[in-house]
């Protein structure tokens, strides 16, 4: 969000480089995408000063308390929080999550990240951030506990009785009582249970660690893909993973970001994509592109390609996925380290695409058709025009091809938009003694 | 806030025994609030779910994300959040209320608490509440990070220079790099310096740490006061200490709460006290009492006298101040269990104060005048009738008298509302070096 997906779109003219701190600009952007009927707005989030502040907008609202205000301000739209399962305490995020879900009327969504990185590491304490499968260990008990305490009101709890005096059934809460290794929590939650049970679960991990975790808890994932091949290879994959831990692998939607440069002919698009990229400040790209890769400075030469020797994704710590995508990416097209930059600045790794609506309205049907997506995440290069582009000329073709929704329903929460049935209270299901 | 501040008022006709979990309730509150020109709402909080779920409506919206939704629902108001020093981390806690300023164009306060109590202590990893003197040295430690963070980034660190391709100045950002006892943060916070610099610090302990704490960073401070002359004393005691930390005791302003049951006539207005005393469960009003009182289960009678034998203050871990006032007002009007539990419904050792509009105001305007409160906290015993009443017919009688604003003037910050200076960034101050 902010001025647009793109790193240098906030150089344009139309952009304000103070959007990513003004709630209007985002409830212009909320509301421009329920015009467009889209499911969801989702935001991502890491509890860190990214980079220099010279290269690019920093510093942005934290992701939970700007959907908040924009519940207020839509209607149907879904609002999707990142936040991390290393840097909070499970009651504080799942009473703010459960607290959302209600304001909202069911529009809730939580993007579980793990959080890669020392700069975050090192807001909470810590030295250093903590080993890639140790973030994940502590993710699943994190969610454990979460689930506990989104389950410990039954829906029925509150009774109401004022003749009695009598509020609430004492016998329907359950505390969760949990002892863990990375938690202790008694409970039970101080929200009653929410109009989706809980928010839905969504995830971006990539990696090994990441899909096992996605295919155990996650309803909707993130991803970013290159190449249909990929894609497809990443979908058939989860889905498996999903069905073998006896989840309905209709249960888990898989979602690539694509970046749409939109022009009313083919030229017109990549000429607009070619001025983004001359707006590239190509300094501040080779030093991101070598913390990416775990480079020390000044390794990479602009006009060369990358080095033979870089180490295998299992060495590396942190983004795993995205650093096996950016390398992949640059050895198959055979990049200098300029042209994947300018690739890079436009998605940062999600799928770049310039051409026409028609164009743009192909590869999302080829790719919801033959098996590499159940949905996207649209993440224009510039905002809000691309979104407004996007709404405009790109959504009444797929509306036109039957390939999406003409308006919204009757009132639905976002996991009922998705298809997903509203959770079963786990104290309540056949296997809870 | 929910039905009202009487533990029975949800038992009333009027009253919607969900209303606390509903946006809706909420919003007309706030805007009823702003009819009647308040500075802001405060909204109270503890991290788990209070006594049992029979004696009266329990779980709320966190405060946070409740008073971020409220944000875009009003235009002036000031929105005062609780959370707790023990059970947050800074660099969180200081992003969202960092965000809530900016979202709300500078309304935002946050009312600094310890959190007494094994039952929230248990809700994130503890297994009893740490002692409460190791509560308020946690307490300044996390002041002081937050402080720094807020101050993270100077005001003008935003440079925008499109032509350039420099977005902001690294000089202008000033890490903590905090290392301490309780907590270790690096920085820089990753949200800019925010319209009021930092939210409006609220504070409601009243013991001796509480008030040591408050002389040294409160901006307001909440208290519970059952007499003029205790309230003077705390008045002149709180800014006496102001002074002495170097500190201009203008700009703490104490505000005890009170608590307006309103009727047309004095009787009337007994009247609607004597209803909502009746809806008392007593037998639910003897637990908390023996739980506020650290005394073992079935300690109290209901037609005796408290025991002669309590211990000190001193000897009282969680709720010091608030001790000390309920034994004193059962002991000074020598109540048995029965009257002080009927006293305690109606604002758990707030002011109660049944009679006609002109009562309250003279009431109010009595401790306005003779050094008892800069303002006072509005507890309405019923809600949203007893905020309708308060603004409809109190209100005008205070504007009558020259007491208190006819209109919000032109957009203010809520420290500008308060009178009090916008802070300076502590790493520009002359002492920083």
């Amino acid at each position: 969000m902010n001025t647009g997906h793109h790193e240098a779109s906030w150089r344009l003219p139309e952009s304000d480089p103070y959007a990513h701190v003004d709630l209007k600009h985002y409830v212009r952007l909320a509301r421009t995408a329920e015009l467009g009927t889209f499911d969801s707005l989702f935001l991502a989030d890491g509890p860190q000063l990214w980079g220099n502040l010279a290269q690019r907008p920093a510093g942005a609202l934290e992701p939970l308390t700007l959907l908040t205000a924009l519940a207020t301000a839509t209607e149907h739209i879904g609002l999707i929080a990142t936040a991390s399962t290393s840097y909070n305490s499970p009651y504080n995020l799942a009473r703010k999550l459960a607290s959302l879900d209600i304001i909202s009327g069911g529009r809730a969504g939580w993007n579980i990240v793990t959080t890669a990185g020392a700069e975050a590491a090192r807001n909470f304490g810590l030295s250093e951030e903590p080993p890639h499968a140790e973030r994940y260990t502590r993710a699943a008990e994190f969610l454990d506990v979460a689930l506990k305490l989104w389950d410990s009101w039954e829906d029925d709890a509150i009774v109401a009785d004022k003749a009695a005096g009598v509020w609430g059934d004492d016998g329907k809460i359950h505390p969760p009582r949990h002892q863990g290794t990375y938690f202790s929590v008694a409970g039970a939650l101080n929200v009653p249970r929410t109009p989706q049970g809980y928010p839905l679960l969504a995830q971006a991990g990539s990696s090994e660690d990441g899909k096992a975790f996605a295919a155990r808890y996650a309803e909707a994932v993130f991803t970013a893909q290159q190449t249909i091949e990929n894609a497809q290879a990443f979908y058939a994959d989860l889905k498996s993973r999903t069905s073998r831990t006896g989840r309905d692998p209709g249960h888990i939607k898989v979602l690539p970001g694509i970046v749409p440069v939109l022009g009313s002919t083919e030229a017109e698009a990549r000429a607009a994509e070619q001025v983004l990229e001359d707006h590239i400040v190509y300094d501040h790209g080779v030093a991101r592109l070598e913390s990416l890769l775990q480079l020390p400075s000044g390794t990479l030469e602009l006009d060369a390609q990358l080095p033979d020797d870089l180490p295998p994704e299992s060495a590396v710590e942190g983004a795993k996925s995205r650093y096996t995508l950016v390398v992949e990416l640059a050895r198959r097209e055979r990049l200098t380290v300029r042209q994947l930059i300018g690739r890079l600045g436009g998605g940062r790794g999600h799928l770049t695409f310039a051409g026409t609506p028609e164009q743009v309205a192909d590869q999302i049907e080829t790719w919801f058709t033959r098996g590499a997506a159940d949905g996207f995440n649209i993440m224009p290069a510039v905002l809000p025009s691309g979104l407004d582009a996007f709404v405009e000329h790109v959504v009444p073709l797929l509306r036109a091809r039957g390939l999406f929704r003409n308006e919204y329903g009757p009132r639905q929460t976002l996991r009922e938009r998705y298809g997903l049935p509203r959770p079963v209270n786990q104290y309540l299901s056949p296997s809870f003694v």
